[in-house]
């Protein structure tokens, strides 16, 4: 029966393997297989580990073993990675990967591989963790047209914003914390400044509309410069403020993917997804919004991902999916952010209400605890983001935080 | 290729078919097929519509045409739908189904038909209406042990808690709104009395589960005695009442499904499920917690799912898929309700708090508005419902209203 390898032994991998074997007898009843894991490849030594027989160092060993036939990519990273998977499906063996990177960076290659030599590359664990969202997707709300996705990607940024918003940390103690409690990386940047949201709406808009979204054609922006009075403003607006990853279609056919902090309304229920949760809507022509919530990482999260696209790869044996997207040779089908049409906050210090009617026209004002005299702070009407941005050169004054608004309908 | 009959044309079913009709290029594109309806089954006459060509009265034009391969019952009903159902699945026809009272009492029986003959009953758009719910929790959960499923699953119940919350709307009331606004029958008794709820966590248990649990054998309480004094100190508690469907496994191994309404709290996102939303959470040993929100009912979202189905019967034709269980000769598997230890909000009129505690012990007060002072609120702490009701039965005064909180874990 299929045999399966493991490339990697880190969280993803070890947590993989730990679920794989508890819960393996019942999963294997229900498919009537007998899945089974041959190989773990890692270069470091678990020579005391219980799965030690399984370990290798060598990859030709799982290339040249044609028992092998599904093959689970947990190492994370692109260069080694991209090397293995990219022989692994050569070889016609399908491999489930939970490697973002490698989705939004390779995935139309792989894809595209995979197609010719009757295996496949699925993908769920890359994007939403546990949530199951990719297969949803692509299988449940297939008689949609999508308009739109819009999701909280990232859990370490929810959770400092959580904190900032429920708690009244600054960002740079709320990021400390995260840290301190193992969510955020010493070196955070791919959290905080919304990279890994992107490699993940790149994903999603990938699988959505067909066409490979690069990261590198993506408007990202990430919540470093938030401040706790734009959280406080957020509130008074009635919403909160979140790092959301979206793409929508645009009335020309174009796409706009996007990553930004943006003021979502209490009425979104992207609003109340607090801690270290994922949450992603879809719009779609049919079913209005349908949301998907969970754990968006964690070792066993994960690797509950990762294992269902193995027992899915085992029921499918011999035949590929429909689950892919083709190569794009260049980004002419991404809209302009500049042009898309937003409502945007805007935090100002040393300009009078009348020069904001002269130069915004009707505005919203909000307002904070402690509000200096000094300062505004007001929600604008929608416009072209371009137009927006030269009102707001001739605004004067000093712009302390702006923040656009979530609205994809 | 493929030709698909639809039997009904109401409200799913003339959505069904607009639906197929506007987005099929694009998905038969996608799956590479080219599937079309041949058929629709209705004894109304549609001599005017576009489609019709297509209908017939008779069932046996269906049956005895082997061109058509995949068949969606969207009448409703048991004795029309399950005659029609069983006799296409005996001649090998795939079924896909809005039908819940269909699967939920007939289930079990109609996927043995289906796996002996090789094909497929399938029945996304029976429970969650848009949202997807049957497939994820089969497949893409695949690798959990499940602990628990606990959800809003009628939309109109929703609406109506909403009402009564935001708006301060009597149960009355809101129900006669419900009902002009078309989301309540004039007889809304399946609604307010919890029975579709009922079938539908019968159907997410039996899945879940892998036997069938008959609605019959589900404790089933509905909202029509709530009041607004009671979703005003469920507020002051720190969430919200809301109808739930919820089974989730014993220590014993059996598996206690249920419907009531409950005290749900503020950090469940369950609590944040507004108007006709309905929201699904399910438990699981890797995943943690995963929610599916979406529209529960309506035309264009069931049509969604049932689609969605009709593709994947196309994609899988031929084969006979795992997602099934089996039948249940009893409901020795299935636990009392009345030994699940649970905390009860109680609220009781002449009434002492010495006497409370005397009862009770320790028990969290509750106030609102204009609290009359010969009236109590409270929640116990956690014990067996038996010795709750042997407890509130020796405490006197008058009960006025009682609800369990809602505790899965």
């Amino acid at each position: 029966m299929s045999k399966i390898a493991v490339l990697g032994y880190g969280v993803v991998g070890s947590g993989t393997v730990e679920l794989f074997y508890k819960n393996k007898d019942k999963f294997n009843k229900k498919i009537g297989k007998d899945l089974d894991i041959k190989y773990i490849l890692e270069i470091r030594d678990f020579s005391d580990s219980p799965y030690a027989s399984k370990f290798t160092k060598n990859i030709d060993d799982i290339l040249n073993d044609d028992e092998v036939t599904i093959v689970a990519e947990v190492m994370g990273g692109v260069t080694f990675a991209y090397d293995y998977v990219k022989k692994c499906l050569e070889h016609g063996k399908t491999v489930v990967t939970s490697n973002k990177e490698l989705v939004a960076k390779k995935g139309a290659e792989l894809l595209k591989i995979a197609k010719e030599k009757g295996c496949n590359f699925l993908f769920e664990a890359s994007t939403g963790g546990a949530i199951p969202i990719i297969r949803p997707l692509h299988q449940c709300l297939a008689a949609n047209d999508i308009t739109a996705i819009a999701g909280i990607l990232n859990g370490t940024t929810n959770f400092i914003l959580t904190k900032m918003i429920n708690e009244q940390m600054s960002f740079e103690d709320a990021l400390a914390m995260a840290q301190k409690l193992g969510y955020a990386e010493r070196d955070p940047a791919a959290d905080v400044e919304g990279h890994d949201a992107c490699r993940k709406i790149c994903i999603l808009a990938s699988l959505a509309f067909g066409k490979h979204v690069y990261p590198d054609w993506v408007y990202c922006e990430g919540i470093t410069k938030l401040t706790l009075e734009d959280v406080k403003y957020a509130e008074n607006w009635g919403g909160a403020v979140k790092l959301i990853g979206s793409v929508k279609k645009c009335a020309d056919g174009k796409i706009l993917p996007m990553v930004r902090p943006a003021f979502v309304c209490a009425n979104n229920q992207l609003s109340h997804i607090s801690d270290v949760f994922n949450g992603i809507m879809v719009y779609g022509d049919a079913v209005d919004e349908v949301m998907f919530y969970g754990r968006g990482a964690g070792k066993l999260p994960t690797a509950s991902a990762i294992v269902a696209d193995i027992i899915d790869a085992a029921k499918m044996e011999g035949t590929s999916v429909s689950q892919t997207w083709e190569d794009s040779a260049d980004n002419s089908f991404i809209a302009d952010y500049k042009d898309d049409v937003v409502s945007v906050y805007v935090r100002v210090k040393g300009v009078s209400k009348d020069k904001v009617s002269e130069v915004f026209g009707n505005v919203e004002y909000l307002s904070r605890e402690n509000q200096p005299s000094d300062e505004l702070a007001f929600v604008t009407e929608a416009m072209p983001e371009r137009s927006f941005d030269e009102k707001l050169a001739s605004l004067g004054g000093e712009v302390l935080g702006k923040i656009r608004v979530l609205e994809l309908e």
